[in-house]
């Protein structure tokens, strides 16, 4: 057990390595990253799909996708027109920051204002890879159930910013909405929480404002 | 790499071993055991409430939650009656044998009928870990798109039973039924599909059937 708890470790301290490279990388052509995590089926790629629609003519963009398998997620986003890279984890449950960076230089990826990283579903072990982002975004849907923060505490405590999605169902489902922005709360006091649907705009303003705000502010912080 | 890849083999093979220990206990017990996996959210604790309530006083049942934090999908199995050991993994995204032989030990369980297994909420992890159990169910809820089978092709190919969930949300999701069904039949010819609703009750005779006629097929089966 020790072997391989050295093992990893020295693999998680490489990949640090990498990801500050990125995080410079990203420093020095001002681009804002958000690194993307949540449970198969939350909606990431629908709420990006909202997103590059949202920001098209104001911002530029770019999307890394890491799935299992398929390009189908990557496939959605360049029909919009913006460049996306397809990784493919084959059985692997999140992306590391040797895969970004090499996603990015073999994608042929543009600088651009804003680069999404969409993780691979899972809302465990994506928690504790740095990819040289600048935040976290945890989505939860509506329908997944109101007990979900304090049974994966470490990505709701971790992410600065968690994303309620398919709020429109809300009508349909059980989910105690203050109670799950409480256990967020008391995971992660400073963090950010939107409500939002996909499907009817909920919501999509703020979180367009946060991207916003949080571009200006790194722009404005010397690298 | 390749030390990590020894190391993790050896680990495997161990867990292998102790999955076939489990496995004969459960043949001489002529206990049915199913090991539920899924995405966080997709209702495995609310089909087995439905499920225990379903075969009250028919069958004996027990379960064995597997969690990162919290013990209260044991709380909601225990609520109904029937016994429940919580297994928390701390940061782990699958439960092993090792964890399941201990559990049983530690959570005191009787010999039961049907043993259930409730995974660690991931659709990638617990695919390839052998619990000594007869076999794997796959939910899939429809909230969660239509497109996960072929995203997460491993665990729809080794279930031999995938349970469409929430079935009563269909009015309200976009999500095509008869392409999902086409995916699971494309990884898995054999398997079979159930469509259901925890809710509404729908579909829900059918899993329980199956349950009736595994467990029969067991017992019939020598050792």
């Amino acid at each position: 057990m020790t072997k391989v708890v050295t093992v990893k470790r020295r693999a998680l301290a490489a990949s640090e390595a990498r990801a500050d490279t990125l995080r410079s990388g990203f420093a020095a052509s001002g681009t804002l990253v958000a690194n993307l995590i949540s449970s198969p089926g939350s909606g990431k790629t629908t709420l990006l799909e909202a997103t590059v629609r949202g920001l098209d003519g104001e911002l530029t963009m770019a999307v890394i996708e890491g799935d299992v398998a398929t390009e189908n997620d990557a496939d959605r986003i360049r029909a919009l027109g913006v460049p996306a890279h397809q990784i493919l984890t084959g059985g692997a449950c999140h992306l590391d920051a040797r895969q970004v960076e090499a996603g990015i230089k073999d994608g042929g990826l543009p600088e651009v204002d804003i680069l999404f990283i969409e993780n691979v579903g899972n809302l465990i072990c994506p928690t504790t890879y740095d990819l040289g982002e600048d935040f976290k975004v945890v989505l939860l849907s509506v329908t997944e159930g109101d007990d979900k923060p304090v049974k994966y505490p470490a990505i709701f405590a971790r992410a600065e910013v968690a994303v309620i999605t398919k709020s429109d169902l809300l009508p349909h489902v059980p989910f105690d909405l203050d109670s799950v922005k409480s256990q967020i709360a008391s995971l992660n006091p400073n963090g950010a929480v939107l409500v939002t649907s996909s499907l009817n705009g909920e919501g999509l303003d703020g979180w367009l404002d946060l991207l916003r705000a949080r571009l200006a502010a790194k722009r404005r912080t010397p690298g």
